[in-house]
């Protein structure tokens, strides 16, 4: 089915949405409770609601041995302080995104997304089934905790734009907001690239201050409105074909817990990780369609030359990381790419090939 | 990457394997014990072991409050007899697939895999934000059961052929073993479509009996031994772009549990769904380079006139059973086919894009 066509006929009510809510926990009675800060606004689509989710799921799966208070950024620590909060003992777990501690350790960066890097199902293949997570816990180790993967966004949007691009010479001085390793490679690409948080942005995009300006997906982008003021929506990002959220815990009070509670913890990141991933899959569509039909956005795909100098620049900073970084992050990089080498073999001759054939050819309504 | 380029390089040990198993699950002390039966053979790879280890986390996350025993297929009762044993007592849960019991009710096809239809991510989706759960609950009130995702395999590989497929002129009065929806696709195409269990089908390939034999993908197929008889092994299936397995629990004491070992079990389900499909991604590529480097296996591709004429038949198909199925079939089918509607245009629009730029531009070894 092509793009042209789909937003006429998907006829999806808002009702399943519903399907995902659990049930209130049971209130703690004589247990435990321990308090997870996050990296996310209040109610924050997919990921903030991911956290608060995964918190009412430890609760009451343990029966109320176990209880998770959730704070929002802000509220006990600012966002970017969560992991410091679990690393001096103010917070027993903290919910964010690897890359935020790259400053820590620079491996850190490869648990969350990297340009021309995992999809979400390799990711998740390399943690549980080719050594990721063994090398994640030797670098977080150093600080005492532990982390879980939690959430997924899928591969995200590419980003607001003012103007249309049509080369890699428009990306010269584009000042663009685009964070971490992906920031990197717009920068190897030409880009002045600025990093904001995520309630600045508009106003930039607003003032002339930004050209462009990348954050998600259609899911979390619509709720802050830069279709008003840059309407060419680019799709797919090539620096970050997935995003992953974890969470850490305190790594001495996690194995001193009984041990049906740390597995708890654990069955319910993974199932949180699907969860996540599934909203995405399922709410993005549903922005993207309203982004088109009542906000009048175009969507457009990047030019080849700017996907084939996007995937060398990103080459390039994966080399650099890999051969001037520490060594556990030398470790880490080396087998972050055979993973992606052994997965993508997969992905891309079956996942993509059935997904092609699907596109041209097949369709109903 | 390209494929003829990805064996060479990859070099991946079987080390992380490992971190896939559990540990072993406390016993039960003055707990419940519920019996677990399958549609699998014991340690059948990805699948019968994702029975074994969903039964492994349910006991421990219940810190011995319910444990899990597992009964490979014809341990208890045979393998198609699993779902009828919940029903009739004889076991509290099964685990299976919920397309063998299509004769039962035919919208169950859709919770496992439809030919041209969802992927995985897609099928969580639908399952869990678009209402595909509700329904599912619908159909298996009527025998007082309740279901639950509880692994996947991703996109199967096509079959085993002795002789390429130039066009559809080669598959008239083929001899192909493919059971279910996929089956009666092929037997559109002009097929001549038998199912065999997975034991009988060696032979009958080795005997003549069969011209071709489609199964699972690499992670499966090579213990069965087929690419010592067909040596063409095509990709991706077009009528298995992602095959979900299910836990079926007995409805009425699965909601007499307390709510603590009830979102367990749920839990550890869609920890589980997460898990096999990554055991998949991480292991249908490390068989496959065995039975392209040490098996001398030729990896084809569908003519794209077997793959259109595949879609033209898939179509037929899902509109006669939406118009020709009772009115819960019906309601089943419309469900799916508005939720594939909605989600491929994140799978086709965003996921393909990444894959084939990253196909095309990026390699690092």
């Amino acid at each position: 089915m092509k793009r042209r066509d789909f937003f006429k006929t998907a006829g999806i009510s808002a009702a399943g949405a519903a399907a995902a809510t659990l049930a209130t926990p049971a209130i703690a009675q004589g247990g435990t409770t321990w308090r997870m800060v996050t990296t996310w606004p209040k109610n924050f689509p997919g990921l903030g609601v991911g956290a608060q989710r995964l918190a009412d799921r430890i609760t009451a799966a343990s029966g109320g041995e176990l209880t998770i208070q959730v704070f929002a950024a802000g509220e006990m620590v600012p966002g970017l302080q969560a992991l410091d909060a679990v690393i001096d003992g103010s917070a027993e777990m903290s919910h964010g995104a690897a890359y935020y501690w790259q400053n820590k350790s620079q491996g850190l960066a490869f648990f969350t997304g990297v340009p021309y890097g995992m999809t979400s199902r390799e990711l998740t293949a390399w943690v549980r089934f080719l050594g990721g997570q063994e090398i994640w816990d030797e670098i977080y180790d150093q600080f005492g905790v532990q982390g879980f993967l939690s959430g997924d966004t899928g591969t995200q949007a590419g980003g607001w734009f003012r103007n249309e691009l049509t080369g890699v010479s428009d990306i010269e001085g584009l000042r663009f907001r685009t964070p971490g390793l992906g920031g990197q490679v717009w920068q190897k690409l030409g880009a002045s690239v600025t990093n904001l948080a995520a309630g600045e942005i508009f106003q930039a995009l607003q003032s002339g201050t930004l050209d462009a300006a990348e954050f998600v997906g259609p899911y979390n982008d619509l709720a802050l409105g830069f279709y008003q003021i840059a309407k060419n929506y680019y799709f797919p990002s090539f620096i970050e074909p997935g995003l992953a959220t974890e969470l850490v815990v305190d790594k001495a009070k996690y194995q001193a817990l009984p041990e049906n509670l740390q597995a708890i913890i654990r069955d319910c990141c993974q199932a949180e990780y699907d969860n996540v991933a599934a909203d995405f899959a399922a709410n993005d569509p549903r922005a993207l369609e309203t982004l088109i039909n009542e906000h009048d956005v175009t969507i457009r795909q990047f030019p080849e030359e700017i996907l084939q100098a996007g995937a060398e620049a990103a080459r390039e900073l994966l080399m650099e990381i890999r051969e001037g970084g520490d060594p556990l992050t030398k470790k880490t990089a080396e087998s972050f790419i055979s993973a992606l080498n052994l997965t993508r073999q997969k992905t891309e001759g079956t996942d993509m090939l059935f997904l092609r054939a699907r596109d041209q050819y097949f369709s109903l309504d």
